[in-house]
């Protein structure tokens, strides 16, 4: 039987593990922000949210959107849309055999650029900062995804 | 060369991947369910969805939205927002060598708590049912994440 | 300590590394395609995107919702909701000791139904293209789904 603990004490599976749990964590904490906005902005969107308030209209008026909300659930499907390629071609790239010190530059740059973002959407920062976070974090995972092209490539 | 059988005899990973495929096929259930609601409540967002309804005004007042579909979508975003997470912590996670009985608590702990989540958006259920059942699978994600970060940290 | 280059020398992993990559660098071409419709459309959501359009009511006319950048962002949350559970069953599925021309055929027919769903929906053709193409991708993953129920499952 495979011994599973192969896979993690290889350093660039490690790595990749360390990285991409950080980044998941960051992530997770997006639905602790919205949530903070939801309840001090009082702006629900479901009616059984709002029923500690009160019935009728006195909760109905809480069932509304609001500017902090909404930016904050884009940077949080921002999140989505870029953490789940990193997730998986990252998994396939830290399988791939690169060297320890390139992975570990694509790790670190990917999920620095990922927290620069958040911070630039919430703050938030004038552009091109926002802008340049993402493309910096796209452009890893192009590159990541290239590598495991090279490597693996099998149509 | 590896046989790749290794990995799937361990019990661990056979635990993970018997419960990430089980929660995958949930999260997949909501396409359904939005799609049933589209249908029956006769709410569509493309035109090309309307066709078939006939041309011009009499197709275009089915373009619009309904609450229970609106309703559904969110808990199918909601869990992406949480099944991404548990995908790829709990891959790390199984790999990191947790002993067996541990790690069956997570992953039932998990699933059960984002089953009870979305029959909790979608009945509805009062409040604080769906919270919690959302707290509930946050935090053994966050407690998996501890581990790995224990087991495999490599900055 | 394990060789990774195990896992990534064996013919059906090598094949879900290939395919994996390639739908999920389709899905990363959605944010591109959203960009050029933002741009070209003039249609943003941040005021400071719109900064470099001016201040005040000269700019704000450019925070607005514009019908090609939302029929791309619903492609690309269908691309999320769909591909995020073919990378993890699919994952699982080739660990789980399929032969190589049927996990070949699987791997194929979804990454070809999303290429197919994307164009359905960004040209757009007339329904049922889209649908079908969705219902492919779907069906697949569930037979994947299947398979490694079949192989793994460890209640």
């Amino acid at each position: 039987m495979a011994k599973l603990t192969q896979l993690i004490d290889n350093e660039i599976f490690r790595a990749y593990a360390t990285y991409a749990t950080i980044v998941l964590l960051k992530m997770m904490l997006m639905s602790l922000i919205t949530a903070y906005f939801r309840i001090t902005r009082k702006a629900f969107v479901n009616p059984e949210d709002t029923a500690s308030f009160g019935k009728g209209e006195s909760a109905k008026k809480y069932l509304r959107t609001d500017a902090d909300v909404e930016r904050v659930r884009r940077g949080h499907l921002n999140d989505l849309e870029n953490i789940v390629p990193f997730l998986g071609i990252g998994l396939l790239y830290a399988l791939s055999g690169s060297d320890l010190s390139t992975a570990l530059l694509h790790f670190r740059i990917f999920v620095g650029a990922r927290i620069t973002h958040t911070l630039a959407y919430l703050i938030p920062l004038p552009q091109p900062a926002r802008g340049l976070s993402w493309v910096v974090g796209y452009a890893v995972t192009i590159s990541m995804a290239y590598k495991v092209l090279k490597t693996a490539l099998y149509l």
